[in-house]
């Protein structure tokens, strides 16, 4: 397959069709359940060829390859419409971004130290709500709760954006079992939009967590990336200080070199660069299962808020904003601390291609209503 | 259906058989498919059942009553095998109890008030990992991790349990909805092992709340107690200061006065008692879906440890033993703070019955291995 760069997957369907497995090639989907004959993608969800693990995976790119060769029919992206493209099992957020964590820290926290003492020794995560992730499109409604400093009751004031990049398992483990390797269970990778209150999530947080604040919505976007897509953004990850633990230690480059893209309302706000993060996937993987707990074919976890190190590279507007005390200025001469209604967010990202240039990885976007 | 209790609902299976539903009669179980012909209980879990609301589950407990005045032909439970019953969508976790809240307070917060500012206004939760979530007897592998003060890494040298109360979710809602009233949503109750590596939780729990050091297992009890079981057990609910803001305040009795016994190598350590626990399940509902997050039918909502007001009402071992610090004795001369490989830990539960006696819940046990 060398030079050719596997399709992003998905779930699309025609008007009164069932929903059934696709790949997108440019402006047009192939119907993998038509161009291969596999009864596994009339299924109306990637999960049961997740399922199936990477050689197959990989055989299927290969006939996808093949099938696009000898000219295959598709449909115009146009006359269809996505779907969520997996059945989320289990959805874990970590928060691997040192920029993020120190950011939030400082802004949550103002009187301690903004990292944790645990930060830098464990890719720190928790499980969001799986049942409320939805695809890149569907409406965002803003949420209601008891907003900070509590306990009062309304509409957030304070609806926010995470920009992440998720990572879509395949290949599941029996439970007491630690995971192989990254590329044995990861089919691929979703950009992912976390929307956040932060007026709920500040009260409600101590001591288990977010909850409300996040449990409203969580966007994907409609076409899952094959990790062979991304086999020329593969750089060695951030440098470690200190050392991780034996089963944390990297064993194969898991640094990848994305480039996200954050529009607000059409105009860009943000470009938080993926290769600085500390954490890398890989590492994700191996922590949330060290301690035996299994993985389910469908399972999500994500990285947690993408930021760099510069002003223009966050990835949420409570940093970009620092919590309001910054707004952002619109060109249509409004500003921003956080979202209004009728706000539409999009994020893409880019990829390194095999010939220099940069392959597109999708869209997640969405309209606060 | 004056003076019938329904019986609880669960999967089974024979040897060589496809698992199915049934309700546990005594020592017997009744095979749904075949005494009621319905497809839906030929299903391997409940789900589809548990989808179709009060209206037909209370029309299957009369179906299921005439069945047996019938004489219906039963299964003796020593010849099947029970299945988790439900396929979990979303488990969450809350913390309901305020004695439980404030002992753990007291121990893992040395230097502060032991209750953070927002527990008495709302009831605190947090998303636990639904992927490991097994059915009473299964086996419970001790977990490794980085244990508290960090980060050394090894197998939990603190197991605990925590004695709970779990709600399974029928009836779903659309995103956006809030819930209608608990008993429109609400089938039934599960007895809950909430598995717990406090070495693991004490160092990983900032700032995002627990994960791996719940994340290995929880167990739940076999078979499926329906609300209508428990008409007798419902009382008001504990007085709350303050009053809960509107979304939170009690419409209908959803205190349960029911008695937890738990037995490690069968000997009773404790008995907690549920009625005093300070936020009711239809707080709890209310509240998990005030933002807009929808239901799925098998969510599964958990109370929280069950701790009374007394030494021998906590239900966990860290309170039991005040961290260590007062090891409980056993009548074989052992002592324990936390659990040994090897151990079993049986929580059974009862609630008033309609003539005053007291009706079984159930068990759910495990032992450590």
């Amino acid at each position: 397959m060398s030079g050719f760069t596997p399709p992003p997957y998905g779930v699309f369907s025609r008007p009164g069709e069932a929903p059934r497995v696709g790949v997108k090639v440019g402006d047009a989907v192939l119907d993998l359940a038509a161009a291969l004959g596999d009864d596994v993608f009339a299924a109306p969800s990637l999960n049961p060829f997740l399922a199936l693990g990477r050689p197959v995976w990989q055989a299927v790119h290969e006939r996808v390859r093949a099938a696009l060769a000898d000219g295959a029919e598709t449909i115009p992206l146009a006359e269809v419409r996505s779907h969520l493209p997996f059945e989320v099992a289990d959805y874990v957020d970590f928060y691997c971004s040192l920029e993020h964590a120190s950011n939030l820290g400082r802004m949550f926290r103002p009187d301690e130290e903004p990292l944790k003492p645990n930060w830098r020794h464990l890719p720190v995560g928790y499980h969001g709500r799986a049942g409320t992730v939805v695809v890149s499109g569907s409406p965002i409604r803003r949420p209601s709760g008891q907003r900070a400093p509590g306990p009062e009751f309304g509409p957030s004031r304070k609806l926010d954006i995470e920009v992440e990049l998720g990572f879509v398992v395949g290949a599941p483990t029996e439970l007491g079992e630690r995971a192989g390797s990254f590329e044995d269970h990861v089919f691929g990778v979703v950009l992912v939009n976390d929307w956040s209150a932060r007026d709920i999530q500040a009260w409600e947080y101590v001591p288990l967590g977010p909850f409300l604040g996040k449990s409203f919505a969580t966007s994907v976007s409609a076409w899952v990336v094959p990790l062979e897509a991304l086999a020329h953004a593969r750089v060695p990850g951030r440098e470690q200080d200190p050392e991780p633990l034996d089963y944390l230690r990297r064993s194969a480059p898991w640094g990848l070199d994305l480039e996200f893209e954050v529009t607000l309302n059409g105009q860009v706000i943000s470009r938080p660069p993926y290769r600085g993060m500390y954490w890398t996937p890989d590492q994700m993987l191996a922590h949330m299962t060290v301690n035996g707990a299994s993985l389910r074919t469908g399972d999500l976890f994500a990285s947690g808020t993408v930021s760099g190190t510069e002003p223009d590279q966050r990835g949420s507007l409570i940093e970009i904003s620092w919590n309001g005390a910054e707004p952002l200025k619109l060109t249509d001469g409004s500003t921003r601390a956080f979202l209004e209604d009728g706000d539409t967010v999009t994020i893409t990202a880019t990829a390194p291609g095999p010939g220099g240039e940069r392959i597109d990885l999708g869209e997640v976007t969405g309209t606060v209503r």
